[in-house]
């Protein structure tokens, strides 16, 4: 692969400043939508705007939905993407292929309903109207185009599922997808957020992988999302705790399931759950840290400070399945489900 | 292991402010110099202040040793510990054990020189005298006692090594041995930043694990540490790139490698510098990032957006070597022993 390749696999034609960035560290993006050979450009009909993004928004806006949707409005005019630039974060989105660049002929075609599995931190995007704005789910209705270059992945929405369910699933498929591919029949396996969207679907996963032979910890601290959990029956144990409080969540932990665990998956949307989650994970085992909220100098010199060799794992959200994991968790399991409909169908 | 256990391995009861804190997260340490039955009194004779530190310190100061001094007195008689408010960072120390808590009876003897393999920041210190400061290396000679906690790992002093080379090695101990555990016979093993002091070891190791079937690529930015690691004669090839240029790394590396690696070790300690490793790194090969510079989700979100699936990892710089395999190195290899002799020794 040349550079020549590499400039449309990865956008680097479409970044207007600083010249020589990468479409993500970039401040603004040339969202002109017309197609190069290595781009799909996709008629975008919903986003999905990362909760952090939309929590600042929302603060921001003081709760008013016009008022969110001129703020992102501005976003996207001014960077040419949708990347807040107070969190740096961004969230994906649902649409229709309209064009097919010509080194991408038979790929797709036009007219396939697709949502994207990479970050609108990354999309160049160009909105015309905002229909609607959903304060609960962060979803944004629109009118607009978005342009997805070579090597960003995406995938087909299914047609057996909710659009706004599916679209749940997809926002955080490779935490589901690397679950399944890092534990082992036998294992111990702490879900550390088991309550929320990726922790639901990595419940599963993890139970799968591990068998009747091993065991699944849900650990929330949230009562309603512990419910949900339990609800699953996928658990061995269900611990109610705050992952921020290191020695009481390792003794919660304990109580409930006896001994360290062999992989743990931290999923919690808050800072400084570090500590606790390589506490409950024996010093030879795993963590995968999903959260963006991790720091990496205080897992590494945590788990140092602890005299823990434990592996840990940035939780990278690109899996080569492309949200096969995520979605067959839904058609599989009708309890999580149930509860994706709940939570997410409009 | 019960709470009280960990009280004891984790140094809780050390912690002043705030309360309940993990003691390198807490504002204040009690370094009075009495052990606990958990603890090892350390009289100690250096620190190796963190590379980060000293150099804040040292701008802060106008490179002038008596204010560097000043400073680093006012941060130890405030915080109890050496952790520079400004970096967050540490550094290691060697000195004697003076004192063996009841429990730790046997483990070693009083009078055995040791250095630490954590962190100043967690590590109780009080200082009576400031004796030195090596402008270069970072090193500073003292006076006075430090505490190490049950969980807290420490090394041996090596007779047959000169002090200030052992310690630069031990300082840097997890990378090599981390190295030799995740390196399989036949890798092909990029090494950014190779020059370094970690670089040079890791190469070492990388060599030894991939064996004559693999390869080792070597790169630097820096000419003299470049020539540092060509006239180890362990790499297959030799690159000159600045890391924090994706694209230039990418064919600066494949120019001279040929295909991607299956390994990459990430040794930099400049910003910026994740993309660049994962795109000299095959989709499915790993990257161990050991430079505490690294930003979890520029690393996250930087792979999800070039679609690539990549391993990463935290570069903990604990292992239960125990600064065994670092040492190895400078017996093994005199080349590298004999750059750690022109750059650290006294």
């Amino acid at each position: 692969m040349g550079t020549d390749d590499l400039v449309g696999r990865f956008g680097l034609a479409r970044v207007l400043e600083p010249p020589g960035a990468f479409p993500q560290a970039a401040w603004r993006l040339d969202a002109t939508p017309v197609v190069r050979p290595d781009e799909l450009l996709v008629r975008v009909e919903r986003l999905k705007v990362d909760a952090a993004s939309f929590r600042q928004l929302s603060t921001a806006a003081g709760g008013d939905a016009e008022r969110i949707a001129d703020e992102l409005a501005a976003i996207v005019a001014d960077r040419g993407k949708l990347h807040n630039p107070v969190t740096g974060s961004g969230g994906m989105l649902v649409g229709t292929v309209a064009e097919i660049g010509d080194a991408r002929v038979g790929e797709l075609e036009p007219g396939a309903r697709i949502a994207t599995l990479v970050s609108l931190t990354l999309t160049p995007l160009r909105l015309e109207r905002i229909l609607d704005v959903d304060l609960v789910t962060g979803q944004i209705g629109v009118e607009g185009t978005a342009v997805l270059f070579g090597a960003s992945p995406y995938a087909p929405l299914p047609s057996d599922l909710p659009r706004d369910v599916a679209l749940a699933a997809l926002d955080v498929a490779g935490a589901p997808a690397r679950t399944a591919a890092t534990v082992r029949p036998g294992d111990r396996v702490a879900v550390v957020g088991a309550g929320g969207t990726s922790g639901l679907l990595c419940l599963h996963a993890a139970r799968r992988a591990t068998g009747p032979a091993g065991a699944v910890i849900a650990i929330d601290r949230a009562a309603s999302a512990l419910a949900d959990a339990a609800a699953t029956e996928l658990a061995d144990a269900v611990v109610a705790a705050d992952a921020t409080d290191a020695l009481a969540l390792r003794e919660s932990y304990l109580g409930a399931a006896g001994s360290e665990a062999d992989v743990s998956l931290n999923l919690v949307d808050v800072a400084g759950t570090e500590l606790g989650t390589v506490l409950i994970t024996r010093p030879a085992g795993t963590v995968l840290f999903f959260s963006m909220t991790t720091s990496f100098a205080a897992a590494a010199l945590g788990a140092e400070g602890l005299g823990r060799e434990t592996t840990m794992l940035i939780g990278n959200g690109f899996m080569p399945d492309r949200g096969a994991v995520a979605l067959a968790v839904l058609r599989e399991n009708s309890v999580i489900r149930g509860i994706f409909e709940r939570r997410h169908a409009a």
